[in-house]
């Protein structure tokens, strides 16, 4: 443990985020102060045991301000002005607005914006969890006054380790344009995309399979979050889609043109780009081998075949369920380790299940 | 079973899907006769049981062209020369060309354009297998000219049924303008998505999820073969990509100009379109129940997660697992009928599983 160690903490804005950052850290023996506006919610966190109701009377070592995002600016400023708070973070998921309306502040060094890439479905203290952050990635972004190896920066980072996350350091520019690059502009895409399928005759729709099934999944999103989300990272996130347009363009005119060497040229830089995201430990995917598993759509199946393949002691690696349109039928993909595939195709087999290949 | 009755079949074309629909006839009792121009193809077809080399030398009722997409339509034309066939269909992923090239053919009306809705990521009769089919749509496109009562799609019918498949009956462009808008398009722009992830720094890619995995996941696909089927369905993908160009230009305006209204529209009509995706039974997707579990990565955590959901009795609708960029950990979505998840996550977590909820 470094000299710097996180002992108090304040949180302000006791929804989702804010009353599961009391409960984890309150798991870990760290004190912890709850502040918001809306007395009902304070109490609920409070209830919940996210922490101590009606804000800290002494001096704390950081206060987390997980208020909605319009507001964490003045908020995060008015914790500034008051310094028995050592360090102030927050966890809005755009940085650079906020980064760039505290800076003229006199104590904006301490300031450490934070975003936690974590959520829930539901919002509110009742939502709230300890293992919210557990296994995700926490990114702080130090503004331009703040030493990298300072104790705000360290108090940050001892927050992500204690709730579970993996503390990631990158620019608040960086930041958004990361995120406006692998989240916004692709789940806007994704909308996009879903759209074309509203007014599509029943029997198009009805050839739909697992490949637009899965780029259209985050489509489903709530669009009230969605269009706060992407008008907050505006700049980034049009940067990315007018690229998009621009591909997009270059693709109609290769296919509109016969030019299929230019058609494949963009399914190449698709494959290239594919393999750089991030698999099991952080490297790219691993190649694994498919089995596919053809599944009667009668009650337990699914179970039964967990419970095989939990007996056979086949490693999974992944798996994936493909349903198909008008058909009781589904097929389960499990991906196994290369050179396994015979053998967990036999198991399967002699427990009376259809395998391909 | 109908009086038009499917006894014999002719296969052109022995590579993966001629050589499993052999495989699958032969099973059904059906005779088959093999014909490819390759002779070392054709005798590993009949080799692994697909059926007779040599071609017919009596008359076939149906003569099924699984050739290369370019020599589809000549190849038919030349079956329907022969008044000993009965009736010809084939398996072109994209109908309209071929349907055009028949048309003047004195015998058109008895051949049906078909498009068995199935693959693999091999090619060749090596690949082969009886129940490639089983469980999938196969499309039948009866031309202007066939009766759509008569025998020719009668056979083609039988054919679907017999491998296994649904047949699903619709004109070739209909056909042409839903994959392009169910599968083609969708899969270039997933590409494209893909391809801005190419030359991205590290640290931007790092912070992917789980949502442009999805959005991206049919961008690892072949390049050299979906180059073929984007350009011979050129004009239907065009067109889709076009209305698509002009719904990220709205997109883009909208968020340029702070028109957060007309950035809601856009992802409302998302909504719509992806809950108009067949699900189970081909209706729209049914809501579900998440179950989170936290998974350490060990080998073997999958199968004792299975072997536990399977003792456990737990009915799991569909499950998807999500890897943590960088960390050892992963979360895998176990999807329960509503109403079950409390039992479900108590089983668990009695069984030492950590489960979000």
């Amino acid at each position: 443990m470094s000299a710097t160690e996180l002992r108090s903490v304040l949180v302000v804005g006791t929804g989702l985020i804010g009353a599961s950052v009391g409960l984890a850290l309150r798991a870990r023996g760290v004190e912890v102060y709850l502040r918001d506006v809306d007395a009902a919610v304070l109490a609920e966190a409070a209830e919940r045991g996210a922490g101590l109701p009606g804000g800290a009377h002494g001096p704390v070592d950081l206060a987390v301000v997980a208020v909605p995002p319009q507001r964490v600016a003045d908020v995060v400023r008015s914790l500034l002005d008051d310094d028995r708070v050592r360090a102030v973070t927050d966890v809005a998921s755009v940085k650079t607005p906020i980064a760039a309306a505290v800076a003229p502040h006199p104590r904006a060094s301490v300031y450490v914006g934070g975003h936690p890439m974590a959520g829930r479905e539901v919002s509110g203290p009742a939502g709230a969890r300890a293992d919210l952050f557990r296994g995700r990635s926490w990114v702080l972004c130090p503004g331009e006054n703040t030493p990298s190896d300072g104790e705000p920066v360290e108090l940050v980072t001892q927050l992500a380790l204690l709730v579970g996350a993996t503390p990631i350091r990158m620019g608040a520019a960086d930041h958004d344009a990361a995120v406006a690059l692998v989240s916004h502009a692709p789940h806007l895409v994704s909308a996009l995309v879903a759209g074309r399928l509203r007014d599509a005759p029943a029997p198009e729709v009805r050839l739909a399979g697992g490949g637009v099934a899965d780029i259209t999944r985050v489509a489903a999103s709530d669009p009230a979050l969605w269009r706060e989300i992407l008008a907050a990272n505006a700049t980034a996130v049009t940067g990315v889609l007018s690229a998009l347009r621009d591909d997009l363009d270059v693709a109609i005119g290769a296919l509109r043109g016969g030019d299929l060497d230019g058609v494949e040229r963009l399914l190449r830089d698709g494959v290239t780009g594919r393999g750089r995201l991030p698999g099991k430990h952080g490297s790219p995917h691993a190649e694994y081998a498919g089995v596919p598993v053809v599944l009667a759509d009668r009650p337990g199946q699914l179970g039964r075949l967990f419970a095989d393949v939990g007996a056979a002691g086949i490693n999974v690696e992944d798996v994936r369920i493909e349903h198909v349109p008008g058909e009781p039928v589904g097929l389960v993909e499990l991906s196994v380790r290369p050179g396994t595939e015979e053998h967990v195709i036999a198991a399967l087999r002699d427990r009376g299940w259809t395998v391909h290949g």
